[in-house]
């Protein structure tokens, strides 16, 4: 069976997917699901594909094959590697899919890697992780988290807000593991996942003890809900390209007193352990490497629209349009530079690993969630209302006013058939609701803008800057 | 019978309105068309609702009771009445729709005025512009226009794209009138009219001589077909408050070889004719300042969800949110300024009416083309992912998981319904695909920035500057 | 005797003006302040000039002639009639010198209308003013202020420094008056005033009491210093056209136990009554509305000198320089929107004095912070390059290679030497040290922006915006 | 005798560099000139420091040392030699100063290399670039160019102008050589350098054929004549730390009637030729790579005085500061990474030599002429006013009011010395003449950036783009 087939099969597990206040009963054959249902189950069949299986997969030290994001970098070489078979994984959705691309997987490796930093802390923790670590790897499992607290009142802390279980807190333990509840957000993809890992991304304090717990559950797992956001999905495959296929759900996590067994509790009251391993640097360094090549790729697609669409109408000759082609191929050409930098920059980890460096991927991070925003723009510049004027349906090109429509559609360069396509493609990519979705993720994904950029400042090393600088009274 | 009323009946005519490959039988019925149907006639109806009435109409000359885009300003405080009507009107679609909001019914008022000014080139404008404007006027009558040629390339004239017929002209004349074939773009809100204006934006070159015609039809005229571009609607009044009642609709105007009586042709085979109405001063005044008067609106409602966003999670605290809202504040003051500072400075034209001053005027649209992108950025910015974050329906929050949704769903300073349907409005003006329509319709329904920025350069008077300036070697 | 040589007379006083490590013996004859010195008086006949006479000045109750500055608005007209003369003033240097141009006789003027409200707090207030007002107003005496403290560490206040007497305090108090010790900053143009008044600028905490002080001293007052920051002033007239004319100065005062006499010392001990007087809503908006008038200009001039930049080579054909011209103009005329509109929507205080409307004024100061240095990069990509190609000195068109430089230098649309007084006067504005000063002073002169902004946020009625917007869910 | 004393020996050549009307007796001992005079030595003698000569040097073929800009890319690592020596010469003037830094020596070297590209067209070319290559490298010399025509009427080609000898053009030809009339710019630290290269930067018509001429002269060459702009050397070290040492200057070269020998021109009445020459890829690559180098070094530089005008003033703690800090160390992260990425994409030539990536280097030169400028700005809102309330020099800290002064000016973290010291050396970056010079320098040095824009959309390779997102389709 192929690892496309093998998920769907997984995927009729009960799990509890609300959307439009009910449970769907099968995602596979929901029209809100089935066209993403199906992209995955591709992706994952690239694994099994004789062109693509060496790329985006590796075979493990107990002779299995697992996918590329498992991959654990003891050489330089492994890091090159993990970049190609995550960019072709990236490729295969145009870096539109940002979860089944592999993040948290990584994370995860990564997790397993340092597993030791907190076991003084958390004396199992060592070993848990890396028994999940095999268990996902081993099964191709897809994974997701979420960490986020209901965002109520930003001014006030978890247990200041009334009610003690807004946010995702501990009931109580029992024998078999700790009962839990409250919501967590923003599961993104959960609704198409194996598995996710719950924790809080931000730093809590000591007065939050009970929210500061890690744990992983599977997505059909009792008394977990996943409450989704209205679907983006159309079942127009020609029409919306990208939201027929790639509609990734956000789904915010509700849990029923859900009782984790001990063996996924990985960490437990315990704030320190859990932001002393979610801020690792080596972690860090490898799942925002992942990004930053998924980042390229998407990229790379939006200066692809965007030169067609000069072509398509002609304008190529105006200045103001070669630099706005200019500025996204610059874009593109410099997160691939800091990706490229990032790898060959890499250092050898006292743990025996290659550690990509830091610096550069922050501030691929840092970059993109200003360049995605301004893609986008430079194509509404680049079309006008070209995107609104296409027909309601390619269809109608051959329809009752068909030879009147193919005259007034075709392009400089393509027949109407052809423009239409790429500007309903461009209008999917810059005004749908996939398309706006998309614009809030890149800007916010890795947290708010103000506090990533106040993370590459307190991390930056700026001793050798100061030195330098210091010889000018020299 | 209402005003509102009354344009339901019309709109049984019979118009060729074609959505999703078929000629749409009743847009009053129709899903994609109706919302928007019953927000036009709610709209017209202020004219008969007594707390409206007086200020968005007033008595024709003739003693009859028409809509105030119609009013010619005949003293400075028409203008002021003009203006506040104007916004009334505005006000109830918060800006979001511009067609029924006067834009092309004052363009009219304008030509109408101005009627003389190609007497000498179209002698029979004059009178037949008179009697059409009478004819809409009298008859309440919603007026929209569409010129531009069909975007195939645009480094050719029209006449030089192989096929002639691409863009509207004229095949052939006859005793009643012309038959023109070819299509137009973008006829904004023309299913929803009673009147289209056709005739080329840009100026035609003398070798484009039988493309240079400026004619009228009523939407449902036969030969005409509207080719709506995919429809926005919504069928969800609560989770989509704005697109299930403002979809205004963009459609391409195909003529099929239609016949326009001579008394609709208004000009005919002539490029400088059509230019010289089209760019006369007086007109561009008077029309772009209802434009403002919308955009005015719509600034304020940004920035009333804006700082609704705000307090809604109590982040208004933040020096960085401040920054923002502020930001949404000068940009409303500023437009508001300059629109203030156009009817202050106005000016009795020759022809006895009073002209607002156009500086200003073209100051707030090129303002504009920047603020409004920005001010979605700003709203992006202060809701987060918040906005992504939404149950997919409102309805779920009295739903099977009803209290735990409305813990999660709760604000700093009010309910879960209330913040859920604050979040479901931003989303609709942020990232639905009306949203996205209006960020480009902002940036470019007035022509491509390059080009008005262009204008605005050209059209500057800058003898008392460089005057002034020249004072410094004194 | 004139105005401007009563000045010069007055300024034969003894005044400790620290220059290069020594006291300037008398400004009227130092390289670094006689221009500037020249400059003042000129502005200053203006008073005289029988063209300009009625325009700047107005007849006081007491039958003496007055600077516009201090006319109280008591009719809307007053206000207009304010703003024409503060126009003539500020056009006499194009905006270039702010503390001529009135803001602090303005600042002083309010404070004089509104002395009543710290009566309670400080009894002799009202009559302090009242009297220090006449003083000034008809004696025609040059104002200006410093109230920020040293820069030393802004996570500090001043009395947590180590020392106390970084920022200006009370030493002690004596039957002639107080006895203060310590800096303030910055005196912009204090060597060329006659009349420096110091308070706080910022909110001081009750446990800095001893520096909640106001207090205003002749510019020669014993005891203090006037340390100025390098001279930008130049000896070059026909080279550096502004910087040999208009250096404004900006020095720090350092009080060296100087003695103020009670009659000079407005408020003591009471931050409340200090804040309570400067954050006055009238007074913030009579002397804003001053910097509104001095900011046109100085867009005004910024405006005239990129267009003729964009003449001379023969530019403005290009899409991309009109668009950057028309960017030009459009700052100047939306400041000058906000202006006019601050002015027709002046309310009548119920002091009987009309107020000038502050959020038009605010939003033109913060645009303006944004827009002025955008306005000089606008002139770096007109001219490119060409401001560094000119010869060292004008003069040189005559030298010995003067033909063939004469050759070189000529524009499109004039000779050599214009050209070159062009690009040397544009050179002077933009690359000058006086040019970055003025950058540094739009930027922060009214605060740091990030403070300013928040008191946009903080001052902004948002009550109409929040109610109209509310109609939404109707 | 060192490589310093050895340049200094050199400039007593007579040659005529005019200043304020005059001609410079000697440049070393010239105000205006002899702090960069020395700056120039003293990194000149680098080739001799033991600490340093191995890296800014390298053996020839013959046996001889010669700078590193001079060095063959003849394996990948030399790339890294190049780049490694390049960079501590860029260091030394913290990337102030451009063509010490070796721009027109690697493109010397470039042009060399490719030699045989043109020798079709100019069968002398090869030999005699050849011969220059070894005169200059073997000599030590330093070299800069001059080829744009005379900014006089943007819209005329060079003969339409009136006067045929604006621009440099070949006036007769003698047995000797030719000679040359007119004037060319910008010759960029010319009155420093030893040799000048001279050849059109723009394609010549065919209409210009007697101005498509490329030489070479000493700069003391009989007949041709150096116009400096005005100086903007200071004389004070303390307090202009980087103006007292590192005004490059920039010269109009005048050609009076100048007689250049056969040896000395290289290409004559050929546009083809020169642009083939010129726009040769590897050329491009090679030299802009230098240019890079550079870039990172200056972009360091502002990254640690924006860091340390932070730190001593306490505001590293405020978020918007610490964004700010974010940029400029993502800008420099960026810039390296661009570099970085270059080098190890870096292939091999037909012609056995190693070029660096080309899309990278001209992506960091195009994001460079934005960065730069927001770099200054930056610096400008971490300081505020600080940089403006400096005393007029250093040494009042030790005058008459020193004991004051030191307590007014210490900072956060450091003593009133150090503290001024920093505040002396932002405004010498950002507020002089100096500092308005480069950044005018960053963004034009490369030419007007809507043609360097326009440069990389022609240059890129479009196709692997558009074929990876045609397979959307698929």
């Amino acid at each position: 069976m192929s690892s496309g087939a093998a998920y769907l099969n997984r995927l009729n597990d009960g799990r509890r997917v609300w959307l439009d206040g009910a449970i769907v009963p099968d995602i596979r054959s929901h029209p809100a699901f089935q066209g993403t249902v199906r992209s995955v189950a591709a992706i994952l069949d690239l694994q099994d594909d004789t062109d693509t299986e060496s790329q985006v997969t590796f075979t493990t030290d107990t002779g299995g094959k697992a996918n590329i994001a498992y991959l654990i970098p003891e050489t330089k070489e492994d890091l090159f590697r993990r970049s190609r078979g995550l960019q072709v994984w990236s490729d295969a959705t145009f870096g539109v899919m940002s979860r089944v691309g592999g993040f948290y997987r990584t994370q995860l490796t990564a997790w397993h890697i340092s597993r030791h930093l907190i076991e003084r802390e958390q004396p199992y923790f060592p070993q848990k992780i890396a028994d999940y670590y095999a268990f996902v790897r081993d099964n191709d499992l897809l994974v997701t988290a979420a960490g986020h607290d209901p965002q109520i009142d930003r001014t006030k802390l978890a247990h200041e807000l009334g009610d003690l279980y807004t946010a995702v807190r501990i009931v109580r333990e029992t024998q078999e593991g700790i009962v839990v509840r409250g919501a967590k957000m923003i599961a993104t993809g959960a609704p198409y996942m194996d598995e996710i890992i719950v924790s809080p991304h931000s730093k809590k304090t000591g007065d939050e003890q009970r929210y500061a717990v890690m744990f992983a559950v599977p997505a059909s797992h009792p008394g977990v809900h996943l409450i989704c956001r209205e679907s983006f999905a159309s079942q127009q495959k020609d029409d919306h390209p990208l939201s027929s296929r790639f509609d990734e759900m956000d789904a915010v996590l509700v849990f029923d007193d859900a009782l984790i067994p001990w063996e996924r509790v990985f960490i437990k009251d315990d704030p320190e352990a859990i932001w002393h391993i979610r801020s690792d640097r080596f972690g860090r360094a490898l799942s925002l490497h992942e990004n930053i090549v998924r980042l390229a790729s998407k990229l790379e697609f939006t200066a692809a629209v965007g030169t067609e669409l000069a072509y398509s109408i002609g304008i190529t000759p105006f200045a103001h349009v070669q630099e706005k082609l200019a500025e996204l191929y610059y874009q593109l050409e410099s997160i691939r530079a800091l990706l490229l930098s990032a790898e060959h920059q890499a250092t050898l980890h006292p743990l025996g690993v290659w550690e990509p460096a830091l610096e550069p991927i922050i501030t691929a991070k840092n970059l993109g969630n200003r360049f995605y925003p301004r893609a986008l723009e430079i194509l509404q510049q680049l079309s006008g209302a070209g995107m609104l004027q296409v027909p309601s349906t390619i269809a109608e090109l051959n329809g009752p006013l068909g030879s009147q429509l193919q005259k007034v559609y075709r392009g400089a360069d393509r027949g109407s058939e052809e423009r239409v396509k790429l500007l309903k493609l461009s209008w999917d990519l810059v005004g749908s609701r996939l398309g706006a979705r998309h614009e809030l993720y890149e800007r916010f994904y890795a947290g708010d803008p103000v506090r990533t950029y106040a993370g590459q400042y307190a991390d930056y090393d700026k001793q050798p800057l100061l030195e330098k600088a210091a010889r000018r009274s020299g």
